[in-house]
């Protein structure tokens, strides 16, 4: 790889996506992309006692699942990279604790699945490995119980909330197929001062800004270059803020620009508010919806973009404002 | 970089540790290291309001002096790795917040300096960057908090209890300087079935163990091809256990083996039990006492192998077992 501006990174050899797999909750079954995926799981346990352990075992099933579409064995893989938004990011560890895989813990809230595919993506280029797997995940239930009130409390959202996706994504890399991870941009924290957890779209917007700001700038190229720009859940009122903020410095995105956490609901019918979020939302919509349109061919050239609110319910008491990132990685459809 | 053996890296042109430093407490201060500390912090808040901010300030303090030990900038500096303990990494990102540096967080609990190390080192030898820093930090009264009793309960330890380093280190990755990162080995997860969380040492030590082993076979080495090997913060029980279960698989580590956890404190005088734990001690103790000794020449071959355990408070109430994980490092002398 090569260093094409501070943050960006070009991939020689390109990394390619061998497979993945994504595997959601009823709710997400039951939005716009619920044909997109391939699991839904009805119960919200998925037959555990809790919802960390059901958390976690999304993302087991998510991994097992990529494991088997890419037709490689655990002990085939050389490394995975994972995290989720639980304390002590338990939902990853304990996905992959019976797996023997080489593993390396990231974590850089709903930006994870991003930033695990650039740590995945750096080792492969730089000639560690053969395959690596990375994903990330969430859980309404566990989200709401860690970071808000208790689901029995029956808390009233302010129309500015999101709600976390149950869902988790994984991702083969390799060096065969037809998707290639052509660069990326490891993003600095942003923070603009803003202290509403119940506004994590505007606290993030700034930081999905600068990241495009840097990655377009490094990369030498515009919105226009791009068949698809996904950024990972802004949702509606931090994608309108995004679109302002770029235009002030003359940036445009147009209709080629969505974000995952807009897309993953159907806000008239399924009350979410401001959209979905959470580690697994860009992962799912990532491995259910962007990767087949960049695999058959249909897109070319995609950017995918999580965004991350750094917070914990305690600097939040604490009354901390919300460092933010973004983490930018380039897709390209390979022949 | 190439790849030995599954999960152990050789790193063709070594990254080299241009700069490295560590801010401790005062009790880590008072301790048998205490010469050898860069920083002492007298007041356990830092100068700050909360520990949670304390923490925070210390990982700071280490990147910022270690920045200046190494005559660079942070606008000089391609990425940050770097992680901690407490829930959502926030001690890590707040350090960070202000430094506009393109950061990945990782997460690997008291084995994160040794993840952030591999990362850093992968990305600059895989042709990324020309400077990249790699902090990790703890404090004994926001980990006392987050994962045990309120410290004014004044709960008493058992014998194995450790006690979690108030303190932090950061080491500068370049290509200058006389220590380079020769080698790494990525662990996987090992869990044994421990599910007392006041036997870290235990858990930990089957992880030690299998990273130590497999690195050893992957790379032809044993114990006695370095001049020092340590392990994290495995205590005093730990390391035993460690010496047993290599000792069955024929591996006999002898006088050159160290515990982080064990040389933090005098446990004659000091009264932290098994010995000092948490994602500062190993990082602070390799800032300190470690790197030095790789610098003049006085060793010439060390590995550095952090231990961590992946348990939450929430698992461990859940009566699940603590999955664990040790990542090792391979610092040689270059001249």
């Amino acid at each position: 790889m090569q260093t094409l501006g501070r943050g960006t990174i070009r991939f020689n050899k390109p990394p390619r996506i061998e497979a993945y797999a994504s595997v959601v909750g009823k709710k997400e079954g039951e939005g716009p992309l619920g044909e997109c995926f391939d699991k839904i799981e009805p119960d919200e346990y998925v037959g555990e006692s809790n919802w960390e352990k059901a958390e976690s075992r999304l993302q087991n099933e998510a991994i097992t699942l990529c494991l088997q579409k890419g037709s490689v064995s655990s002990q085939e893989v050389d490394a995975a990279t994972g995290g989720d938004l639980l304390n002590q990011c338990v939902a990853t560890s304990f996905a992959v604790r019976d797996m023997n895989i080489p593993f390396l813990g990231v974590f850089g809230a709903c930006s994870t699945m991003a930033e695990g595919l650039i740590a995945a993506s750096a080792l492969l280029d730089g000639g560690y490995g053969s395959h690596i797997i990375a994903s990330a995940g969430s859980h309404f239930c566990s989200a709401e119980k860690q970071f808000r009130t208790p689901l029995e409390y029956g808390s009233q959202r302010p129309p500015s909330a999101q709600w976390t996706v149950t869902g988790a994504g994984a991702v083969l890399l390799g060096f065969n197929g037809k998707i290639g991870v052509s660069a990326a941009t490891i993003g600095a924290i942003v923070d603009k001062g803003i202290t509403d957890a119940n506004h994590m779209g505007s606290a993030m917007a700034p930081a999905f800004a600068d990241t495009i700001e840097n990655h377009f700038k490094n990369i030498a190229a515009g919105p226009q270059d791009y068949d698809a720009i996904f950024s990972g859940d802004l949702g509606v009122i931090g994608k309108e803020l995004t679109r302002e903020l770029l235009r002030q410095n003359g940036i445009c995105l147009e209709n080629n620009y969505h974000d995952c956490g807009e897309m993953m609901f159907d806000r008239e019918k399924q009350d979410v508010h401001a959209g979905g979020s959470g580690c697994g939302c860009a992962a799912s919509v990532l491995c259910s919806y962007v990767l087949p349109r960049l695999d058959s061919g249909e897109w070319k050239r995609v950017l995918f973009a999580a965004t991350g609110a750094l917070l914990s319910p305690t600097t939040v008491l604490q009354g901390e404002s919300i460092p933010c990132i973004a983490h930018a990685v380039e897709l390209v459809h390979m022949d």
